[in-house]
């Protein structure tokens, strides 16, 4: 998808299959027959158009419609994703915001006035929504994604750094910073032994 | 890694290279190979001891020490991080945090006081931070992660939306939250295939 976006950025309107394969690191028939599940179709000697082709893509992603997310917790993280800027023009809408601590329910943020907790399943039911974002402290994170659950919800981003365990036919995505971290302190080091290697050569 | 660490909390103390293969999907040869290019050597027929595996695998992957890090930006993301309980046991020290703004500059906030921009290739000569994480609005992502990088930060970590163009040699890591909700969508979408599709048969 990257690799398109890159593409559609420059001036050519089609991208063939070997190409495709070259960024993806994917054999050309592979790619054909991948798309191909999708419903894109390339034509021969010209290859995929570039727009058509970010469609089909995003369509079997789930990313052709508009999601609706409720937020859990009005802390720092849950402001910051609420200031976060390109959320409803990649289709994903936040359509509420709740909280248990008495403090902030109530109080406007963003648009939003924060629900308590005791309105989840209500709110839920009437927008509809079917992602739910934790952004509570860790020792609420499970009974929060149990209610978020419990009412519909299907899908849950969990930004506790503690695992959820929840229905097998519940997404779960988690956001732990350490992880993030550990992957960036990993780079570094691989970055570094690299470098002192080609110094050495 | 999580494979490990899921037998570690068990009450076994070895793992042998068919289970760490079927857990990643390698071949036992190959585990071995991997394993013995980092130092981790197992006895036939027992496995490996999980403790020491663990810590070779850390050493690694750069994991083995302390990271000293820098954070810029005392907004909610920032605050978040600084909030975040698990940094210090993983090996990740916060020494300092800057903030371009002066109603901030000078407060305290977890512990730290927050220094300005002007400060940074001070605080990291003087702290000798390898990693900078930058939690800024879009528009000055890039600017501070070049000051960090000249400051001599190896690694960066980048929670605008924006791609950071930087010297090959330093290690960047984006956590951007519109990707991370592509794909909760994405799972979502696919567990409820597999969801009607299982109710198909």
């Amino acid at each position: 998808m990257r690799a398109l976006q890159a593409r559609g950025e420059t001036e050519r309107s089609h991208i063939n299959s070997r190409e495709l394969g070259e960024a993806s690191g994917v054999a050309d028939a592979q790619v054909r027959k991948d798309l191909a599940s999708i419903g894109a179709t390339g034509q021969p000697g010209v290859g995929y158009a570039i727009p058509e082709l970010m469609e089909d893509l995003r369509a079997s992603m789930g990313l052709h419609r508009t999601w609706k997310a409720v937020l859990v917790g009005a802390g720092n993280i849950g402001r910051a994703l609420l200031a976060y800027p390109r959320f409803a023009e990649e289709g994903f809408d936040l359509v509420a915001v709740l909280d248990r601590a008495p403090s902030v329910v109530g109080r406007k943020l963003a648009g939003h006035t924060v629900q308590p907790m005791s309105a989840v399943a209500d709110v839920i039911r009437r927008t509809g929504a079917e992602l739910g974002i934790v952004a509570v402290p860790p020792s609420e994170a499970q009974i929060v994604a149990e209610m978020l659950v419990h009412a519909g919800v299907r899908g849950v981003l969990n930004f506790a750094p503690r695992p959820l365990r929840l229905s097998g036919s519940v997404a779960v995505v988690a956001v732990d910073f350490t992880e993030t971290l550990e992957r960036l302190a990993f780079e570094t080091t691989m970055k570094r032994s690299l470098g002192s290697r080609s110094r050495d050569t």
